[in-house]
């Protein structure tokens, strides 16, 4: 039996990242799948999910080296429309925007420094990220 | 019931963006899977499948951004084999090469402005998109 | 029947990139699956799975790309931590750090051109590959 859980974010500050491993663990222990793959992926396309470290500094680093390589105030023509936000839907391409990861013995199968992180680009405003978890019970 | 579609495209231009959407969805109608996943990878390593906003200044963006990281033509190892695409091998990295996403209630379970993207960056000759759907019916 | 497979890696070089498409089709071949989808993900996080061209000059240019865009050895936050590997984690993310692939037959649905590598960014110790494997015998 598939499950499919829809997590929700309003972030306080235009750019966040949070860590989300233990609501994604959460949902798969709900599902009762003891070996399958879990897909985590953004339904909105000025946000990301991302493994990588759990180390604030490594954090800065991202978002520095994303705003160098693409500032976020520049000159886009999605910014024509009247959005301002083109530099985000980008940002969200270049690190990488979703996730599929394993699951076995009924939990995220990580190495040791893997954690799942939503990477909030456009914030200030509700978001979704839809888990869906498919294997054998 | 697993189901396989080969989706082939030719484009006119060697660079374009196609919208895929809707032949995603009717590859997941075909396949009569309610609940599952759907895994969208391109078969040449020249183009890539994303997921993002259907709006046609962001595209440029898209494109402006990757020829100024990775200009088209420069100086690339790949290229003295004889080839002219190095840069469009290294695009398709950058952007995000495929896609899996959700298959919830018969069809792809989308954000409102989620959609499904085939990137060329080395058209004007025939390529293909495999699209494997699993889960049940 | 899922079946799981942890490939090690233990590269001489710090920086490297590793074929690993047999030992992928090994373990499907393994598993007994004869349609489905393997994800190949790495369990460290300065590490990349992708799917590109077996050609060598290609895997440098994408090398000396990743090095012009976040050089090595600059001024990160994550280094001032006692870490030298910063830029390990950022490119993994740029170049996209997993893949999820087709099954059919029995064995990987691959373009002509399409193979599977490991990319080291921070080697010269013990790192593990996660494959899993699901979908029918």
């Amino acid at each position: 039996m598939n499950h499919t859980v829809y997590l929700s974010f309003n972030t306080k500050k235009k750019i966040d990242i949070i860590n989300i491993t233990n609501q994604v663990n959460r949902a798969i222990s709900d599902s009762k799948v003891k070996d399958g793959l879990v897909l985590v992926n953004p339904m909105h396309i000025t946000a990301a999910v991302i493994i990588n470290d759990n180390e604030s500094g490594l954090h800065q680093d991202y978002l520095r080296v994303l705003e160098k390589l693409v500032p976020y105030y520049a000159d886009y023509r999605h910014n024509d429309t009247g959005e301002d936000n083109a530099a985000a839907h980008i940002w969200r391409q270049l690190i990488g925007h979703q996730v599929v990861m394993p699951i076995t013995n009924g939990k995220l199968d990580l190495g040791t420094w893997e954690q799942i992180f939503y990477f909030e680009f456009d914030g200030q405003r509700q978001k979704r990220v839809l888990v869906k978890i498919i294997g054998d019970q």
